[in-house]
């Protein structure tokens, strides 16, 4: 029964989607506008079903951090709302021309920019990215699927009833917004066989998550989100300039996947490096799973860091938390080496001041963000300029790195003959 | 055994990439130019090869077209190297920058065109196709592991051979280009779940082949080449016009995914249209598979077109012969909806004198390649100026329409700054 609602939910979704591909900007522009207004006068309702949610939360025992992105009050919504607004703002990337030309035998060439289709998205359980995922997929003229986490399920629900009555208020399909969360996990596995239905399924959330939809799915996948970010503090760095770089890297904000998880050090440096790294990583409270000779030197130094002995483990976790590995590295092809098995793909960051160094780290690095004297926390789409973001692509195809509209977008060549035929 | 020599291939190739991901134009247009003397240079031992595969065919009883796109002789070599000094030709698509700029606070951003890594191919018996795909795939910078159906064993192997012995007189790794053809079927299977170690699979084919590899594979795939075209006769088209371009989209070429599958005619036209279009088919050979309104009208008519009744299954067919679906449609929306319903999201063309009539299907039709008033057989990456095609895509992620070198490539984000942190 399950599959069958989930499934209709999708056709119904993929049966309202050609409505909104041809609205044009100004028209979904109003309707994200009356949505922001519309979750700020029903903020009421909003909070009264979230505080459902918090409950049953609180009953099972739920994380402080889980807590804190579930929880909703009328200055949340009202944040809510302006995400809206600001997805209002952007420049609507559908009808953009790509690429044209003129061809010898006079055919007119187009590749326009068109929505995907219908989006499923499935994440955790935040009721802000619910309606950021619908106003963008509004935005960009995809119907979407929503499936967000039974933990928020009454959140969700009413969020979603108020996104339904503005579409209908402006005689647009209902449909183009749909909210899963009813059909619990069961319903993520029907979505990920509804090939033909759901043109893309984001995962966005854990690693656990994101590896099932990758591994399971039939429906094409964009992977998002899983960052063991890496640092190379090289021999050239400017110690100083380093040492803020990584505390940065590490602790500005830290359950997030472009904070910093290994730190790898030059052996030219690592003594004067090392010590000076670790005194402010250590006022943060960031613990060290430091290798033999990173441990060797910090321990010689004196440091007030808290270290403990690196694992095999280390170097392929993403912490997301107050935890560093550390490790030091011969040369830069040891680095390169170490980033080749053990990154993520996400972001990764030379600290250096030799030309040579940078030009290399920035060409044979393999990730979808290659830095060179910048903090890992750039890589965002936001710090990006793109105004807004669905999350961050660690795959190659389709898009890699921060997505933002266009990356919700497909093409479409457009030929235009006056009666050719092929000789 | 297969799964290990496979995986360990698909590892080889996977080791190898790096090398070619950082050369330049020059070395690999050379590389691409001495591959192709090599292969004329030694055209008599492909071709003794090749006789092996043939004789094995014509024992088996092969089809006389897949016999022929199995054949080669020196004429034919000839023709595969000179896809090689195409390729040589075209312009390097790695390194481009694709966007960039400079942000507010003064972090550089570019984002810049690097292969994709390793490219899985799966194919049918065609030693063309062995040489193009590795030809396309170095000049993008990627390494290949080709499958190219056992029925090609000998002629792929000693081509493939001819390759790797030139990469390796270059100083490069063989391994750039590895052929799996002696392990069978058995083969693709691997292919399919070595994520991590390919990061694209193109099947290129029949859809038989294409639905397997799209339903089972745990890696990223680029959908590629089943078209049941259609072309819509609208109630204002130039009838001599339709004429040419139906009877050109259809035979032109028969065995392709661009060639005409189901003609779709305006009611208002039908009468005049049908028996001038069914014409010239009929001289050509086609057999029409009618609905009741077409098969009353051509038979009123009197037309020498050969007629059977169309069945439910005529109107998903992709028939890659001398047969054509034919329904009269009472508007424009009847016409979208049968599209909407039975295209594979290839090709589909209007013919039409109306303007609002070709903007409504070239906007609402939802297909990689839309048309006005041309041939589909344009529909293809040589006519559009690619300079070379590795297939024609149909899925919407990644790529859609025919696919150049660009399509081989992905995205790479640099970020360049001066010690900047997130505030």
């Amino acid at each position: 029964m399950t599959a069958h609602a989930v499934e209709d939910a999708a056709r119904r979704a993929k049966r309202a989607q050609p409505a909104l591909a041809l609205l044009h900007r100004d028209t979904k522009d109003a309707v994200l506008l009356a949505m922001a207004d519309a979750l700020v006068a029903r903020a009421e309702d909003i909070v009264t079903a979230n505080a459902r949610d918090l409950e049953a939360a609180d009953a099972a025992g739920i994380e402080p951090g889980l807590r804190d992105r579930l929880a909703l009050d009328p200055q949340r919504v009202a944040a809510i709302a302006q995400q809206l607004r600001d997805a209002a703002d952007l420049p609507d990337p559908i009808g953009e021309v790509m690429r044209g030309s003129v061809l010898r035998n006079g055919l007119e060439l187009r590749e326009v920019r068109v929505p995907l289709g219908v989006i499923g998205m499935v994440y955790e359980a935040r009721p802000n990215v619910t309606v950021d995922a619908a106003g963008l997929a509004l935005k960009s003229g995809n119907a979407v699927v929503l499936r967000g986490g039974s933990a928020a399920l009454h959140s969700n629900t009413a969020l979603i009833a108020v996104l339904r009555s503005v579409l209908a208020e402006h005689g647009l399909p209902e449909d183009l917004i749909v909210g899963i969360d009813a059909y619990g996990r069961e319903g993520v596995d029907v979505l990920m066989r509804a090939r033909g239905l759901i043109d893309v399924l984001i995962p966005r959330g854990g690693a656990g998550l994101i590896r099932r939809v990758v591994e399971n799915s039939l429906v094409p996948v964009i992977e998002t989100g899983t960052g063991t970010t890496h640092i190379l503090v090289d021999a050239s760095a400017d110690l100083d300039q380093a040492s803020e770089i990584v505390l940065n890297s590490k602790t500005q904000r830290v359950g997030v996947c472009n904070a910093l998880e290994t730190l790898l050090v030059h052996r030219e440096v690592a003594e004067a490096a090392l010590p000076r790294l670790a005194t402010p990583l250590a006022a943060a409270g960031v613990r060290l799973h430091a290798d033999e000779e990173a441990a060797r030197i910090l321990s010689a130094a004196g440091t007030a860091a808290e270290v403990v002995p690196a694992t095999a483990e280390d170097w392929d976790i993403e912490y997301l938390a107050l935890e560093l590995a550390v490790k030091v590295v011969a040369d830069l092809d040891e680095a390169l080496e170490h980033i080749r098995a053990h990154s993520s793909g996400h972001t990764e960051s030379i600290l250096t001041r030799d030309l040579l160094s940078q030009q290399r780290f920035l060409a044979e690095v393999d990730s979808a963000v290659v830095m060179a004297n910048a903090s890992t926390r750039f890589s965002d789409g936001g710090e990006f300029g793109f105004g807004a973001e669905i999350g961050i692509s660690t795959q190659k195809l389709h898009a890699r790195g921060p997505m933002g509209l266009p990356e919700m977008t497909t093409g479409k060549w457009l030929v235009i003959g006056q009666g050719h035929v092929r000789p």
